[in-house]
């Protein structure tokens, strides 16, 4: 009688020289991987890191401690490599593709600079849409050949990351709307502002939701209304992933927003994703809740980049490792 | 006016490309290895981890799921290379050092394994103290010698695992004495047993207390009475990494109750110690709790062997690197 992959990889995992369960987490990302790669040995070839920039007109309204140029600012800094993203890449071998999704500049070409957006920046949310269908339409399909194109170059493992001043506010958003909870409880302090100003930060996004929820009835409306530019692009760029069998590492509040897009559109994207790391903003907690995932790390991160991916990456690689290396109780002569 | 180096780290932190604290603890981790080592750019140097194994005599009452054979056959294993810290001191480049502390087998010589020994396996705590005077001294001198060769080898950073069958019996002991609790509330299920098992155990490890409390008014005596060999020789290696100022990694229940020891001993060890692990064994997060120390890792592991430690060094390392590696806002004309 044949067994299946899932049973395969529980006596594997429960056959290597250690207590039943004993390493935990780690045990539960060897049987994901192993599942989605249909193998009791799996591999993780060829990781990239993709991280998204885009700009928000909502900004303008004082949501954030910085100032918009920040965007432009650190995508050059990404490309420079003195972020915290290109330290922990590097550290990781982990390759690090920049995408201007959407910011308020024109960067000159680079070898890690992919170019592909809409225009520079979505429109204030408190005016108008973030962005129309074309846009929209645009960003998703954007998102998904740069995964493609990733995919290509023996990549099966892939982590999104983001860069965008303004950008909790969208997520905040998208979060209260498909968890159908209060933007109060999704919204914290971003890159760290004042008490004050993250009571300012709540009632203009009331107001947006205000403007805008009689029309979020689709899934596509949520994106159209909130933005960003950069998420509607993860949220492409997941789905196609999922299509194409990769593992998906998920960092923090805002990729985990268009992760939330993404599952409306294809519930089975939860298959393939490593949630990575719990941020401080009280919004992903009820994300992960909602979706009943537990994040690899609690480091108390909230820098977003992609950091939580590039950081919890080892020990998904320890997990993987352990299930094609260690030795079993019959092969080590060890009592069971 | 010169300013210390806590606020030195204070400020090249602050002026890393990312908002203020994002980075969590990897924060806090970069200061305290600053601080230990008077720089804003410290390193980490040639790490090691050191198993040290010991049998114990408590086993023959059945508090394990595992026979006590299991202690020599682990580190058998060890050596040839198949356990899981093997596994994730490969991937992480980290030098592996067993010592058999005490255990009731007479190994070959192993170019990784140092034997030194007062005798194999501890006493029944049940009947008398788990060892004299005597091999407490020699237990405590042995941990001392070994970290002292490793540092000549110009390692500054070093990591504490453990294999023993029945030693997360000495543990619960040494925990509930220390922190003045009750040995119920720091007694779990170790690598394995049933609701019934436990039930025992705690009943055994009552026993065990009543039989030795009223003699254990030193630190020392905890050690003599409770055991272990490997706990015991823990306890004198972080003592000696603490005088030569190098960074302890310190893993889950077993090397923490060495800690408590220690910390008995000398409370500024602290200074040098990261908490890599929180164990699933109830009295390990008693134990974080009373130093006031969080865990870097929540993995749900429960296996001892220093594997907590191996996980967390890339993290450790990243915040290292990120202290060393990033721009600072002028340096990268990002807009602070």
């Amino acid at each position: 009688m044949e067994i299946d992959i899932s049973q395969q990889l529980k006596i594997a995992i429960d056959n290597k020289t250690k207590p039943l369960g004993a390493l935990g987490v780690l045990e539960i990302i060897a049987t994901q991987i192993g599942t989605l790669q249909n193998t009791i040995n799996p591999t993780l070839n060829n990781p990239h890191i993709v991280v998204f920039a885009a700009d928000h007109g909502i900004a303008i309204e004082g949501v954030s401690a910085y100032p918009a140029e920040v965007t432009q600012q650190m995508v050059l800094n990404f490309l420079n490599g003195g972020s915290a993203i290109n330290v922990f890449c590097k550290q990781n071998n982990i390759q690090l593709k920049i995408v201007d999704a959407g910011v308020k500049f024109e960067f000159s070409p680079h070898e890690n600079l992919i170019i592909s957006k809409p225009k520079n920046g979505t429109a204030n949310i408190l005016n108008q849409p973030a962005m129309t269908k074309d846009e929209l339409d645009f960003s998703l399909e954007s998102g998904k050949k740069i995964v493609q194109t990733i995919y290509q170059k023996n990549c099966n493992v892939i982590g999104f990351g983001e860069m965008g001043i303004g950008n909790t506010s969208s997520a905040s958003l998208i979060t209260a709307t498909i968890l159908n909870i209060s933007v109060e409880t999704c919204t914290g302090k971003g890159t760290g502002l004042t008490d004050e100003k993250l009571k300012s930060k709540i009632e203009i996004l009331q107001k947006g939701q205000e403007k805008h929820q009689s029309k979020t009835k689709t899934t596509e409306d949520i994106l159209m209304s909130y933005g960003g530019f950069e998420i509607a692009q993860i949220t492409g760029a997941i789905l196609e992933a999922h299509r194409l069998g990769m593992l998906i590492l998920i960092d923090g509040f805002i990729v985990t927003s268009a992760l939330l897009v993404a599952h409306q559109f294809d519930n089975a994207v939860l298959e393939n994703c490593i949630f990575c790391t719990q941020s401080q903003e009280q919004g992903h907690q009820k994300a992960l809740d909602y979706l009943g995932v537990p994040p690899v790390l609690q480091l108390g991160l909230r820098l977003g980049e992609g950091t939580g991916c590039a950081l919890a990456f080892p020990i998904i690689q320890s997990a993987v490792n352990f299930l094609n290396e260690m030795a079993s109780f019959d092969e080590a002569n060890v009592s069971k």
